[in-house]
């Protein structure tokens, strides 16, 4: 029975405690909020679990084996290596933290206490990504060639972070996942239209050393939620669309294949266009995945999937994105 | 009465001849092609229009007042020289040229023989741009804050012009067309999956002075047609679905403000999410509208919509982009 | 504070749960079940409240004002009574009753007692019903003409009611809840397709004096869910979709009129095609609305939205329909 | 070389000239309509195709072999018979007459003079039907089970036909042509907004022996354009969209199974949902099919899809709905 505390009981949160409670292995044992009406809104639904408003008060529960860290991203790496260093498991809201450094720093701490150290990347657990994961490396769609991704809305601009921080860890977590090459650089454009320097709108191109393109596309500021994804593979293609509620992945069996012509002078693109098959997909509901997958790698000592090399892998894109917008586009290699 | 030919009876000649042919100041008398199964189709189809195969029949032809050509951009610039120096109007299917100083060159050439030299960039003659136009002249959007376009598809791989070159023309009139600020730079990036250096999926972000920004995402490589824009101000945003049959323009009463709060450390940035709004649209044919635009700046010396002067900047940011791919996406200033 | 009992932990049970839980002035204290898997669920996630496979158990618990029933239709006139006998007030779940002589009995016993009785006639509740109401009652659409509504997918087949008493009584609590007309009579076709004369799909036109007409097309066997609803009015007319996640309601301004030519042999009708507005509506979860209403009623004597005559009207017309069926398809009154 | 002649260049006329043109084997050499202002039309865009006002002409003309006759419903009977009489082949719209009685006659005068008569139910030419077909042919749905047809929009009301008679027959011609098995009665209901008896919203179930059951809803007051067909078999279920540009066509995996349990006392229903598959259509326009059946018809003496025995049967489903509708929706036997 793993015994788990929560920081920030805001719009996540919850959720989380939901679905952790619906664990038969773990018991929500306590949470701690700032805000007293949300602690107020604790009692109410769920009156056997304790609440505080003191972070400390759940690293120095010697009852707690895990603390789950749903707080915004600048507190991450704080809340993160006490939590670590008094010898919790850690569930961490993506992105990991504000820094390669930082998430680096987690995860050797974490491999060094042998504790889990988990990044909720959410979308890696949902039936769509579990398919396409299924698709991709069964050769099904052949040769990946591009990954071309929209998550746009009216969203909150946040203080501290731009829209590629808050946006894309989500494209950026399920990209890494499905494609196993490593990227080589980023080129990113945006604009901040309240003047503070955190963009509201941005764009990101991730080069690969094979030829192999991904492109993000996130706005806090459309009047249209949009989240997309188009996969290319040179056999078979996979259209993404998150908002559809049951018919998510669209997979078009059509594809392309080029030869130089006799006289060497002219490229001919041969296109194949058939039909699309749209796969049954699991409708579980994501986060008892991830509920799950922590749960059985606290007990079993298994690795997670959304495991804190993926957490780190993701915060150097977007360090080097924010680079490359500073740099007027120009492109940034991504650390190693 | 316009005496009107036509070089070009491929994928769009038939649309310009059906369409001018309904106009009635005009008569459409002969049409080149170098594929005899097209004249045959003329023939077939309209028995009394005369065909050739050879482009001087047209420029020679002293009934002629006025030429259509249809034909890839490559040839643009001889054509239109040819068919301005023998004294007839032009119209000249987009993009104008392959480069600035060939489309300056034709622009000059027309000037100083006073003819009409008009591109065909026939989204400017719809419905949806036109209403798109009176909303954001008349200051219903309040500040025009960005424009991000989507255009994808299954499309021809071009040999001498990348996707750029051939979709983003179609936005860019558009855009040039609805915002009044002049773009400053571009960055670009893209891929050939063919390795014959002509991109078949490319981003580009056009950057301005002010802090409006503009995106356009162009593939030939995408299962899924997408041909969307979205265009935000700060008190209302459109959204521009070109596919929708009748719906295509829907406004948002939605925009955001921003202001620092007291102690100057935090922007806070307000919302207002509102109703949405579907104007009626002309649903004429926007290719009559270019025709009857033709005709009447030939026989009434107004300037067209699509002149030669937009036709020009719509090069001089795809020469820029093109620069700016080659560069690895750095920024690229656009020529004055 | 009321304190409150349920009986029925099944689909919408914990729907119900949640949200009487965040209600301020009451207490959620006990549940019934069957089934013993349902109870220790309950335990898991409510620690706090009580569970019983006893229904008795409810109506004889001294401590409870109001119970409320989430349990197949058929057990609803016995456990309603019960309840009601017993001085609970009750929040029945729709359809309120399997014949109109039990749905009158109950209503008729809810009066006698003084005690609220009111049907989970959930859609009044949410925003887009509250905005269509608020529009017909201004007679912004006009005199109304036509209700056409479509609710099908795959579901559950029901052993002891149709498709019509499953599905139908959403739209016609609507329907009765936004025309204030009388329906006259009914006239419906269906099809069993497993052979116990349980229609799986059927369809139901209701007929009004005035020249109104409603229209409904229910099925359980269509592997598309569709749920909408057309109201047409002289003036504008309303599309309802309630599967989109926030525009749900588009209001045409179109109409038309009619007259007949000077001759009096041909009626010239007169369209009308305008624009299309599409209001924010309140995103509430309507469940909420319906403990709010619920509450109130109890605390303070007001008449719910949802009350005992319009669910009566409701099985008043579903057994209309009944009856029809069996007549193939003949008009049958509608009991007054 | 089939020498054509047409009646009617209204709505639908240039459609057929246009087809018909692109055909080898055929000549259009004559068009008749009562407005000039159509023939002026004419003579502009085709000026080698004689015109007339009087339908005699065409009648007379023993150059024609054939007459294609694109007017209003009541015009049918006398222009068909006349043309059949002459020895000219027909071509008819739909639906074929006004009555049973002059379909049947028009049948069985074409029979005689050996004389080809067709109905332009074009929508059998598609590609999205002819897949259907084809699907349905191979008992690849299993057992049809239902037939669920949805044809509503702003339509032109008509002075003479109602709203069933305007839409269905393209409903109704796409069902005859993919169920094999004979209606035999039908239900309709429906309601005149404009006081002359004929209805603008109507709705018609089309009753089958075997337990099959086909409806249809039909307006000319929707503000919102709906053409859609759910066909569902035991085995698998078909969405056909016909506003869908390219995916017409989604073929469900989804069924379900029923059996008594045990004791006799219950249906147990099993269901099946699986994947979707959007098979690739040919997109060739179905009006050319129609012109190459027709041609093919006549210069070969093959029998056409869309032959004057599926056009009779249309008329005789829609004479009993109008009968039905008569007698307030009672069922209504279909004439043998």
């Amino acid at each position: 029975m793993v015994k788990i505390g929560l920081i920030g009981y805001g719009y996540w949160g919850p959720n989380l405690v939901r679905n952790f409670l619906l664990q038969d292995e773990c018991r929500v044992l306590q949470i701690a909020d700032n805000k007293p009406e949300k602690l107020a809104l604790v009692q109410k639904i769920h009156p056997t679990i304790a609440v505080t408003s003191s972070f400390d008060d759940l690293v120095n529960n010697t009852e707690l084996d895990a603390i789950l860290i749903s707080t915004p991203v600048f507190t991450h790496f704080d809340l993160a290596q006490k939590a670590l260093s008094a010898g919790k498991h850690v569930l961490l809201e993506k992105p990991m933290a504000s820094s390669s450094r930082e998430a680096e720093e987690l995860h050797e701490l974490a491999l060094k206490k042998n504790l889990v150290l988990m990044v909720d990347h959410t979308f890696l657990y949902t039936g769509a990504v579990q398919k396409m994961k299924e698709l991709i490396s069964g050769k099904f769609i052949g040769k990946p060639l591009y990954f071309d991704s929209t998550r746009i809305n009216l969203g909150l601009f946040q203080q501290d972070i731009n829209v590629l921080w808050d946006l894309a860890p989500h494209d950026l977590s399920i990209m890494l996942h499905l494609i196993h090459e490593k990227p080589f650089s980023v080129n990113a454009t945006g604009i901040s239209h309240t003047g503070n320097q955190v963009e509201n709108i941005a764009y990101m191109t991730v080069n690969f050393n094979s030829g192999f393109i991904a492109h993000f596309d996130c706005s806090w500021s459309s009047p249209v939620k949009v989240r997309s994804t188009l996969i290319g593979g040179d056999k078979k293609m996979i259209y993404y669309n998150d908002l559809e509620p049951t018919e998510k992945i669209k997979i078009y069996d059509t594809g392309f294949d080029h030869k130089t012509d006799e006289d060497k002078t002219r490229i001919l693109v041969d296109y194949r266009v058939g039909d699309i098959y749209i796969p049954k997909l699991s409708n579980h509901e994501a986060l008892a995945g991830v509920a799950t997958d922590f749960i059985r790698a606290v007990t079993q000592k298994t690795t997670p999937i959304a495991d804190s090399r993926l957490g780190c892998e993701v915060v150097k894109i977007l360090e080097a994105s924010q680079e490359s917008i500073k740099q007027k586009g120009r492109e940034v290699k991504i650390l190693n």
